[in-house]
């Protein structure tokens, strides 16, 4: 299992380099958050990238996940998958993100049989919504996929959608903790945190 | 340097695999050509992905290549940069394939200063087209980019196109070299060879 402690010196190092911001911010789907994560950044800090691949990577192992391929969401997590797959010696798919502007390119590359496994990983879930089209293409190749890990479940309908899609969610962090380590080490205070929370909680 | 048993046991491990072809093959440009090159299925063999990583990166360490940035170009080379970047701790950047269909999103992604260095990863460079408009990218947001090392250079046209563009090619693997591999391991003969041989040198 990941350390908890490792956890919180990477939620306090992505504060640190403004990956998790804490505000008032509205998201695509209209809903406010206290809680903006965006880990598009993480790529420019290597040792917060590390701490990323090294914590999914740690939880597949840990959590003995039984899969053949790996899969990345493009494009945060594409990068993390690489690494990983780089690391641990696991053959890859890659989904392409942009497969309508080039019709004579192949939607997923790589190489499969029908019936095998494919873990997909993502940076951030909301409502899985992503996650769920990159699943469906999967199946549409006679893939299958039951588990799906995210470095940040944002908590609201991701584990529910993809649970109707028979795939789990294993998240490394969610809001709440988040929420829980910026109160802990004095980067909100107790009101900000109880305001913050309700909103996850709505 | 990287090591030359190193390379031919790359290129043997490649045609062995089919990423490397020996036929006749049309090109986009219509060019004919003997040796077919698509490093897209590299993600699906971890030893050969992981041999692709390392002779890039023992590349850039041995010829101790300057620059604060590492940026490679989607979608194979992505991988693989994402695996150096995490093997060697350098920052990344990101550049999107299809900026144009997501308008709110940046076309580069990650950290930068003005006057950074940038070093460009490729997997295949043939007239370097796609490579120079990566640069071009760059450049426009203030990025320099004295370098760019490619897994196989076609030797076509793409070191003189850099060249006029202040950007040194460095390629790992050349298209006579995997030439030169193939008849010495038996694969092709001398006719096979010389004909092959015409073609690139046309």
């Amino acid at each position: 299992m990941s350390n908890q402690l490792q956890l919180e010196a990477l939620i306090l190092a992505m504060y640190d380099k403004d990956i998790i911001k804490f505000g008032l911010f509205t998201l695509k789907s209209g809903k406010e958050s206290y809680v903006y994560v965006d880990l598009r950044t993480t790529i420019s800090f290597p040792s917060i990238y590390k701490q990323v691949c090294d914590i999914l990577s740690d939880y597949i192992k840990d959590n003995q996940l039984k899969f053949d391929l790996l899969l990345g969401i493009p494009y945060s997590a594409l990068t993390f998958a690489s690494s990983i797959g780089y690391k641990d010696n696991i053959p890859m798919l890659l989904k392409r993100k942009e497969a309508k502007a080039y019709g004579t390119k192949k939607l997923l590359e790589g190489e499969y049989k029908q019936g095998d496994t494919c873990l997909l990983i993502e940076d951030v879930v909301t409502t899985g919504g992503s996650s769920i089209e990159s699943l469906q293409v999967l199946q549409e190749h006679g893939i299958k996929v039951t588990d799906l890990v995210c470095l940040v479940d944002r908590q609201s309908t991701a584990k529910a959608n993809l649970q109707a899609s028979n795939c789990n969610l294993h998240s490394m962090i969610t809001l709440t903790q988040i929420l829980e380590v910026l109160r802990k080490h004095g980067k909100i205070n107790d009101a900000q945190y109880e305001q913050a929370i309700k909103v996850i909680e709505q």
